[in-house]
């Protein structure tokens, strides 16, 4: 058995003393303003192009810690230079935010991608309720608004789909929206609020998750709602369906429906039962519902988001349900993701794993991997243990 | 050392008894035409989405292989019926070739990639031999046309690069045209012949070839033809490389250039020096010029196609200068090859292999693999072995 009280400080620690100063000390970048990404083992940065994705989640988390931990002046000003940075050169001037930018602000890639709209608009929503500077919320607001307007051709013009064949619904958007919703909740108007809730939750929950599939939630389905054997139609990304579980958890408890929380909770279990790999540990990335071989060449390797996200849907459905799988589960996927992704001598976790657990990419953050997903998780597990032991 | 008499055998027979068998008797679509090439380890189809590479690799090596080893008649049929499904469906009308269909032939992804287009060329150019049918030489020489018209953007307006930021240009291309321009000979005037062939050598061998690496080969250099300390500009693809050398060797002999030659050989050998796992065995897929992480998960995984091209390069190579080098190196990449790749209980060759060696996806085909490396593998040891053997 656990002793959660250890375990609380365990991860309360790891965020104050681990995580948070490598990145305070190795990221910023004070000529040119925003954050590299791009760091090895030891933070030294070893690329300096920034990912307006990776830009956005670290103003989000510095921002977020201010509002929530502590007014401590390094985390609010790390999140200011890097909203600065974002606002000046991460959109083409009418918030179309770019997918990337050269170290100094010259856009790289295109807007082809809406998650660089997401992060941004979690960014400059959350360092609006640290500011209170309308300037930033009204950025937030008017991104959001793009969001909705994009939602049904996301990459616009490039997108490379021919029109009309097969179209496909996919999952990754109003997974992020469940969360998104509640992260601007203090900008948006009651009825679009409402709506976009009972939106995502309809589509996370009754389209994607699959009752005839034993429960399991799907990345893509045809428009009509009905399931597709295609590549696409027969992925399953484990930690994707779980991290959407807590998003869900905490509709369930803003909405105060016990009903959804337990469905989320038992779909939570059902994932991990189904992703997890029963010969060498760790959850796996990508599968195919039918067992076929996967598009996806890194398909078997173990990385980190996904662990920490079920690390936080577990818990968070323990403490929502007191169901004892999820506590037995938690257990081990704490023990997995401990002592696999922390590297024991230098700061920050790992990102990337082979199947069998070793080190496939010797780097702390990179193009995907930034201050996101281990401080937001070592967050949520510390505050939810600090709600349970009360 | 080596029995070469015993090997040449080896090779014509695994590519008339093994592989060949396989790709008649499983991939043809007897209902829609072309072929499937998402087969299972025992030739079992599990999608039917139609990719314009495969189909047009596929078209290309039955025609080929009845116009230098043997006017069989199953042969012609195979490649006909699918260059009939190429010309009715591949393309939009105006020899815009899509990147896929489905099984029926409606386009499900745009006319984005450029090798859609020469393979189709490819395909069409040796079926024209095959059958001295005027339409499908007509087809190879405008689709090539409209290759040459696209060099500076291949990707169109589904490129998602922000222009004039970071101009790179790419090997790939010239890399291919290397080949093709060979392989279309007899359908091109002499003049763009000869331009095509020196400017593919002019930027394979003095552009991405790089003196002050040791004689590496980059994938991305700047527009002026510099290094570049980014992503893509450290990107270095062993397979890809020493791929491109034999190209380079079959241009020195057509052309009577020995120094050119000598040239392809030599970096051959530093390649496949470069490139080798010391720990393992086997080729990596990607790595980074300066040692830093890839972006590419799949980086340290042992393909198919690289051990095969590599097998061809080292061979011709050795024929070509009697460099013993090249024997030995030849040797070991053929016993690891053999060893790992192909599948001792059910026909063809297993495609992607764990940087252990184990295999990673249970198929035969499926997106990128068809039928083409490992018969043109097998083909080009055999004819090359013949001729050493006399």
């Amino acid at each position: 058995m656990m002793d959660l009280r250890k375990i609380e400080q365990q991860y309360k620690n790891e965020l104050l003393n681990n995580i948070l100063p490598f990145w305070l000390e190795n990221s910023q970048d004070e000529e040119s303003g925003g954050y590299f990404t791009c760091l090895d083992r030891k933070g030294k940065v070893f690329d300096t192009d920034k990912f307006i994705w990776l830009q956005g989640r670290q103003v989000w988390m510095f921002s977020m810690l201010y509002n929530n931990v502590e007014k401590r002046q390094e985390w609010l000003e790390c999140a200011i230079q890097g909203a600065e940075f974002l606002k000046k050169y991460g959109h083409d001037g009418k918030l179309n935010w770019y997918f990337s930018l050269t170290r100094e602000g010259s856009p790289l890639v295109e807007p082809y991608n809406i998650f660089s709209y997401t992060f941004a608009t979690m960014a400059f929503g959350q360092l609006s309720r640290a500011t209170g500077n309308s300037e930033y919320a009204d950025i937030a607001k008017r991104t959001f608004d793009i969001i909705l307007s994009k939602v049904e051709n996301p990459k616009g013009k490039w997108n490379k789909l021919y029109p009309g064949t097969r179209n496909l619904k996919n999952f990754a958007l109003p997974m992020i929206l469940s969360n998104l919703a509640l992260e601007i909740e203090h900008l948006l108007d009651e009825e679009i609020l409402q709506h976009t809730m009972d939106t995502c939750i309809h589509e996370v929950m009754e389209v994607f998750l699959r009752p005839e599939l034993d429960g399991i939630i799907v990345e893509n389905v045809n428009a009509d709602g009905t399931l597709s054997d295609t590549f696409d139609g027969r992925l399953i990304n484990p930690g994707h369906a779980i991290e959407a579980m807590w998003f869900i958890m905490d509709l369930g408890k803003r909405l105060n429906r016990p009903g959804l929380i337990n469905k989320a909770v038992e779909t939570t279990l059902v994932m991990i039962e189904y992703g997890w790999d029963a010969q060498y540990g760790g959850i796996f990335y990508f599968m195919d519902r039918l067992g076929h071989p996967t598009q996806q060449l890194e398909w078997n390797q173990k990385l980190w988001w996904v662990h920490i996200e079920t690390l936080i849907s577990l818990l968070k459905g323990y403490q929502l349900t007191e169901n004892k799988k999820c506590l037995q589960w938690y257990e081990k996927v704490h023990e997995y993701t401990w002592s696999h992704f922390k590297d024991p001598i230098f700061p920050e976790w790992w990102g990337y794993l082979s199947r069998r657990g070793e080190v496939l990419l010797d780097l702390k953050g990179g193009k995907w991997k930034g201050c996101f997903h281990v401080p937001r998780g070592m967050y949520q597990c510390w505050k939810i243990l600090e709600e349970i032991n009360g």
